[in-house]
C-alpha cells in the first residue's frame, strides 16, 4: 500500500503531451527533476563511481559503492522472491566463458553486431547509426537557423538536457538552408534510425557526404563489429572463446537436465543472475549503456500447441500500457491502455503465457518503486527483433534520456534448442504419453548397422546418430535424395571426413503407419529479461526529488524493502549518559535483522537526517534523553519527515511491517502517539 | 547448537594417523567414503555439470544446478551477514574486466603465471611442476618394483583414489633400479614440488632426462604462462584488458572513496563477491581447480603502527590446529593445537586483526557446516607467497584429494595502495589529526610554479603533481640528484616525453623542521579470500554418507541454514481428500517464508525421501487423512529419520527455529509428541 501510495506521489511529477512525448514537468511540491544534481548526489555518496577512476577510468565500465550495492542486492533479492519462488523456477548459474562453437550456433557470432566505421587518416571509429543521426540533426538545425526559425525554447531545453551526456561528434551547427526535398528525407532517416542495415547507412554518407564531422576527413563503409568480448581458453590459444552476450544459452543447453530435474513436467522455467557483457562501440548515456551488466532472466519452456498459462487469471484484470507495432507503423507514439485479458483475446499480445508474464514484469518494478506512469510495454517493430525472436515486448522506462528498455519479453519460439539440438545431435526435446495411442504415417529411417562400422570407423556412432535424430522434415528430403541419387552426402558435424557418403544399401527411408504412444516436441522459450543495472537507475531518476523548502535538499525515496540501509540512528548527543540505551537499540535492531547504520557525529540531526534522505535511508531513530528514562524513541519518516514516539519494541515492530509487509507508514504507526519535533 | 552437533558426528568419521597423514576410514555409522558415489549423486540431482556439456565440455568450466546454485546463494548469503553485516563492511560491486595497466602495476601481468612446456613436436602442452612430479613419481615406482618392495596395499589403495580424477600422462610403471643417490634426490624433489621456479623445474628436466611421457619426444625449456584472460575493450581493440584474477584490485582502486563514505574512520573493510578467472593449464580435480569461480574477499585497512582489534577478546579463547611455516621447514605435518591468544602473544600469528579474522572464518566454516577436524590453518612458506604478500594462512580443508586450500589470510602489507598510488600519482593514505602537534624536520619540496607553463607546456601539472607526491626516501635521493647533477631526470607516466628534465632553479629540496598537525599513513591490509566453489566442494564431502542400512541410500547432511530446501512437502496418497489441506500447508509455509518443494509423485513415501535426503533436505512435511481431520501433521528430520507430531503452526515454529535460530532438533521439538513411521 504504502509503496502505491508513493509511487502515485511520482507520477504527479510527469505530464503526459500530446503525441506521447512525456517530459518532466515542474511541479508544485517539488522543483524540476536536475540530472546534474541527481548525478553529484550518486557519486558523492557513492552509488557508483567510473571503474578504474584513479587511471582514468575506462567508458562503459562503472563500479557500484555501498549503497549502490546494496540497492542491487535489495534488487536482486525481491527479483529471486517474486519470480524463482513464487513460480517453483529452476534457478542455475552457468559460465561466463563460452566457446566460440556455442555463440556460432546460437548466432552470436554472425548477428550480435553494430556497425561501425572508421576514419582511414585517423583511425578514429564510429558508430555509424549514431554518426549518422547525429550529422543529419545538426543539419536539420542548421537549415532552421538559416530560414530563421526558432525553437520552442522548452522542447529545445528538453533537448539540450537529453544530449548532455553525450560526447558530441558534431561541435559546432552551421546556419546551411537545405532544400525542402532533402529536409523531409533527413527527418525520415533521423525518425526511422534504429532500423537501418549498414548497406542501407553506408548508401546515406555517400549520398548525403557524412563524413569525420571534426576533421571532414573521409570514412570508410560501415563494417561489422560483433559485440562479443573475445578470449582464449586454455594454453594452447586453440579453445576460442567469448563472455557471454546473454545468460540464456547457458539455460538452453541444460535443457534436458533440467526437464529431467523437473521430473519430465512440463511447462517449467529456468533462471540465472548473473553478469553478461557487450564491446559497446562508444558507450554513452552513463550507467544506461555498459560494457559489464547484471542480467536476470528466464527462460519458460512451454508447449507450442498450449500457451495457456494457469495463474493467468491473476494478470488479467491488470489494465497496462501497451504500444502495439501496427500503432508504431502508423507512425503512432501512444500507447494504449487496456486489460492484459484484453490484449491477449485481441491477439495484441500472443497468448496467455506471454500476457501472463507482462503482468508479472510490471509487478515486480511496482514493488521495487519504479513509477507506474513512467512506464510501458513497447512491441518491437519486425526489423528490430533480435535474431532469435518472433516477437518481443519491451518494457520501457521513461527517464531523462528518453524512454529506455528495461526489460525484455520475447518468444523465442523453439529457435534455440533447435539450432543447438542440430549442431549436437542431442535431442532437446519434450516426450509427453499420450492418453490413447494414435495411429500416425510418419518417415522412418532403417539403418545396417552392421556395415557402419567397416565403412565409416571411427565416424560411424556420429553418422548413425545423425540419421535418426533427422526430423521429419529433413527425413522427407533424405529419402528423396536416395531415391534419386542412389546416395546421401552430407556433411555432418566433428566428423573427419568433410563430406559423408551413404549408400542407399546402408539406409531405408520410408513412410510407414505407426502406432506412437509419445508425442515429441521442441518446447518454445516466452523469456522474460531484465537489465537490473538499467532498471535501478531508472528507479534512481524516478525516486529522486528536492525538498521545496531547500532545493539543496535531495530526497532517494526507494520503498523500505529496496533502501540500502533501513534505518539511521541518531543519538541526540554524545553525552555519556546516551551511551547504554544506544548500544541496547544496536543490539535488539541486530536482533530484529534489521539493516542500519549509526550516526554519532557531531552534526546537527538535521544534518544527519539530510545526509541519509540522500541515501534514501527511510527511517530514523532518535535517542534522547527521556529514552534514557523510559525506553522510548522517535521514529522519523524520510518523505514526510513526520516523526511519532513509542517503544523501541513498538517501533521496531512498524519499522518491519512497513518494510516487508508492505503496510503504509499510516497504518504501520497509527497506535503510536505523533511526535512535533524541532530538529529539521 | 544443532550445527555443532552434526559436526561432531562427521568429525567422528576421520582418524588422524601418525605424521598428520589424515585418511577416511571405516566408521560404524557409516561405510567408507566412496567419491565415484558423491560425485554420481552430485551430478544427478544436478548440484552441477560440466559446462557445454552437450558440445563435449570445457574442462575447468562447470555450471550449478538448481540445488547448487541454491546452497551457493546460501553460502553466500550466510557470508554477507557473517562479515559484512555484523562487522559494517563497505560492500563494492566493481567490473570484472580491467585494464592491462591496471594488473601491470599490482605485478599480474608479470608474476600471476605457471610454468608450462611444450612439446616441440606435437605441440601439447604440460604444466611443469605436474609432469616433473608425475614423472620421477613413477620412476621411484618402478624402482621400488625392481627391488622387489611392494607397497602397504592400503597406502597404495588411497594413493590411486587420490589421483582417479587427474588425466594421467605416464600411462606406464617400468620396473628399472636406481641407484640410492637418485632415489634421494627424486623424494626430495616430489617432496618440494610446489616451490620451485621454472629454471629450477626446467634444469630438473634436463638432469634427469624428463621428456614426453608418452612419446619420448623432447620438450621445450619451462615458459612463464600467464594465468589471466586476455581481451580487448572497445572497438579500435587497442584498450588491452584482463579478467580479474582477483577482486581486490577493484577494491583498493576505490580506496580515497571509500574511507570518505566512511568519514575517513580507520580501521574499516571493504568486501565483494564476484566471479573471478585463472586460465588453468591444464585443469583437473574436478570442481576444485576451475577457470571461472565465485569469491568473497575482504580488504581490511588497518594502521600499520596498531593493528590490535577491539573485538579481539571475542576468539582468544578459541582453540585451532595451526602450521606454523617453521614447523613445516623441519618437515612436521602434524599440526598443533592452540587458542588464538596464544598464537598472537607468541607471534606465531602476527597481530590481533590477523588472529581476528582467522577466528571469524573458523566460526563461519563451521557455520555452514565444514568439520572441524577437517580443517587447519596452514601458513604458507616464504618461496610459496603469492608476490603481493608478507604473511598468509590458508585455510586448509582435508578432502579425498588431500588438504585444500579454501580460504587465504593474507597480510597484503601496504603492498598495492603503494604502487598504485606511485603510477597514478593519486595519494592513497590516510590523514590522522594529531592529538597534540609535533616538530620533525623532513624534506620539503618547493617549486616554481611560474616555470613550469613555459617549459613543460602540457606536461607541467603533472610534473608538479609527481614532484609533491613523492615520499620522504624519494626526496631524499632527489636532493641529492640535484646537488651532484644540477637537475633532476626522471620517467613520469603520462607525459609526453620518455624523460623529464628538471632543472634546479626549478625546485627545491630540503630538509626542514615543520610543525605537523596530521599523521599521514598508507594503511596495510588484512585480506582474508574466500574460494565459494572450494569451500562448497569440500562441503559436499563432508556433508556426504550412506544409510548403514543400504550402500545405496545416500544422504547430504547439510545444516538446515545451507540445504537448498528447507522441506519436502508429501501428501501420503494423491486421494483428492487431501488436496485441500496440502493446499492450506503450501500456503502457510509460502506466508512463513519457509523454502519447500512439493513431492505428489505416486512413489512411496520412503522412495521419496530417500530422494530427498540426496537433496540434502533437512525436513519433511507428512500430510495424512489425520492431518485433514485436526490440521497436524507429521515432521521427519534428514539424518535420524526421526518423527514427531503436532499442529502446522507448532511445526513451523520448530523449522524457524532449527533453521534461522540454531537451535537443535531436540530443543526445537521438545513440545511435540514423537511419531512411530511405518514409512521408512
Amino acid at each position: 500500500m504504502q509503496i502505491r501510495q508513493q509511487l502515485r506521489s511520482f507520477a504527479n511529477k510527469v505530464s503526459v503531451t500530446r503525441k506521447g512525448k512525456e517530459r518532466l514537468i515542474v511541479n508544485k511540491m517539488t522543483s524540476e527533476f536536475n540530472r546534474e544534481q541527481l548525478e553529484s548526489v550518486l557519486k558523492r555518496r557513492f552509488f557508483f563511481a567510473p571503474a578504474f577512476d584513479i587511471y582514468g577510468g575506462i567508458s562503459g565500465l562503472y563500479d557500484y559503492g555501498p549503497p549502490g550495492c546494496a540497492v542491487q542486492a535489495n534488487v536482486v533479492d525481491t527479483w529471486r522472491k517474486h519470480f524463482v519462488l513464487e513460480e517453483d523456477m529452476l534457478e542455475v548459474d552457468t559460465t561466463m566463458l563460452t566457446p566460440y562453437e556455442v555463440l556460432k550456433t546460437s548466432g552470436h557470432v554472425d548477428k550480435f553486431a553494430d556497425w561501425m566505421c572508421r576514419d582511414l587518416k585517423s583511425g578514429e571509429i564510429f558508430r555509424a547509426d549514431h554518426l549518422v543521426e547525429e550529422v543529419l540533426e545538426a543539419r536539420l538545425k542548421g537549415d532552421k537557423q538559416a530560414r530563421g526559425i526558432t525553437e520552442n525554447p522548452e522542447e529545445e531545453a528538453e533537448k539540450k538536457k537529453k544530449k548532455k551526456n553525450r560526447k558530441k561528434k558534431v561541435k559546432e551547427i552551421k546556419a546551411i538552408k537545405l532544400d525542402d526535398q532533402t529536409v523531409s528525407e533527413y527527418e525520415m532517416i533521423v525518425a526511422k534510425i534504429d532500423g537501418y542495415s549498414g548497406e542501407e547507412l553506408g548508401e546515406f554518407m555517400e549520398k548525403y557526404n557524412i563524413c569525420n564531422p571534426a576533421t571532414g576527413d573521409p570514412l570508410d563503409k560501415p563494417q561489422q563489429f560483433n559485440l562479443m568480448f573475445e578470449t582464449h581458453i586454455g594454453p594452447s590459444g586453440q579453445i576460442k572463446g567469448f563472455l557471454r552476450p546473454e545468460t540464456a544459452q547457458g539455460q538452453f543447453l541444460n535443457f534436458e537436465k533440467l526437464l529431467d530435474f523437473n521430473n519430465e513436467k512440463m511447462p517449467f522455467a529456468s533462471a540465472a543472475i548473473g553478469k553478461s557483457f557487450r564491446n559497446e562501440i562508444s558507450p554513452r548515456s552513463g550507467l544506461l549503456r555498459v560494457r559489464e551488466f547484471l542480467m536476470a532472466e528466464i527462460e519458460h519452456y512451454v508447449d507450442p500447441d498450449d500457451k495457456s498459462h494457469p495463474k493467468f487469471h491473476t494478470v488479467k484484470d491488470m489494465t497496462l500500457d501497451f504500444l502495439p507495432r501496427d500503432l508504431q507503423e502508423k507512425g503512432q507514439t501512444e500507447p494504449v491502455k487496456m486489460t492484459i485479458g484484453e490484449a491477449v483475446s485481441k491477439k495484441i499480445v500472443d497468448n496467455q503465457t506471454l500476457g501472463y508474464f507482462l503482468g508479472r514484469i510490471y509487478l515486480f518494478l511496482m514493488k521495487i518503486g519504479i513509477s507506474p506512469k513512467k512506464f510501458r510495454f513497447r512491441q518491437h517493430m519486425a526489423n528490430e527483433m533480435a535474431h532469435y525472436a518472433q516477437d518481443c515486448w519491451d518494457g520501457e522506462l521513461l527517464t531523462s534520456y528518453g524512454w529506455i528498455e528495461c526489460v525484455g519479453c520475447a518468444d523465442r519460439s523453439a529457435y534455440d534448442l533447435t539450432v543447438h539440438s542440430r549442431k549436437t545431435g542431442e535431442k532437446l526435446c519434450v516426450r509427453e504419453t499420450l492418453a490413447e495411442p494414435k495411429i500416425v504415417e510418419e518417415f522412418d529411417c532403417e539403418i545396417e548397422k552392421k556395415k557402419f562400422g567397416p565403412k565409416f570407423r571411427r565416424d560411424a556412432p556420429k553418422v548413425e546418430k545423425w540419421l535418426l535424430s533427422r526430423s521429419q522434415v529433413e527425413l522427407e528430403e533424405l529419402a528423396q535424395e536416395l531415391s534419386s541419387n542412389g546416395k546421401i552426402v552430407a556433411r555432418i558435424p566433428d566428423t573427419t571426413v568433410e563430406e559423408v557418403e551413404i549408400p542407399a544399401d546402408f539406409v531405408k527411408i520410408k513412410k510407414m503407419k505407426k502406432t506412437v504412444h509419445v508425442r515429441e516436441y521442441i518446447p518454445n522459450v516466452i523469456e522474460p529479461s531484465f537489465g537490473i543495472g538499467r532498471i535501478i537507475y531508472c528507479l534512481y531518476e524516478h525516486s529522486f526529488w528536492t525538498r521545496p523548502e531547500d532545493s539543496a535538499r535531495a530526497v532517494l525515496s526507494f520503498p523500505p524493502l529496496v533502501a540500502p540501509t533501513k534505518v539511521l540512528l541518531v543519538p541526540l548527543s554524545n553525552n555519556a549518559t546516551l551511551q547504554s540505551t544506544v548500544k541496547d537499540v544496536k543490539e535488539q535492531l541486530k536482533a530484529a535483522k534489521i539493516p542500519f547504520k549509526v550516526d554519532d557525529s557531531s552534526a546537527s540531526i538535521g544534518k544527519r537526517y539530510a545526509r541519509n534522505d540522500e541515501l534514501g535511508t527511510p527511517f530514523g531513530i532518535t535517542i534522547d534523553f527521556d529514552s534514557v528514562k523510559d525506553n522510548s524513541v522517535t521514529l522519523r519518516e524520510r518523505d514526510s519527515t513526520k516523526q511519532v514516539r513509542g517503544s523501541l519494541k513498538e517501533i521496531i515492530k512498524a519499522i518491519n511491517e512497513i518494510t516487508y509487509d508492505s503496510k503504509s507508514w499510516d497504518e504501520g504507526v497509527k497506535n503510536l502517539t505523533p511526535f512535533e519535533s524541532q530538529t529539521e
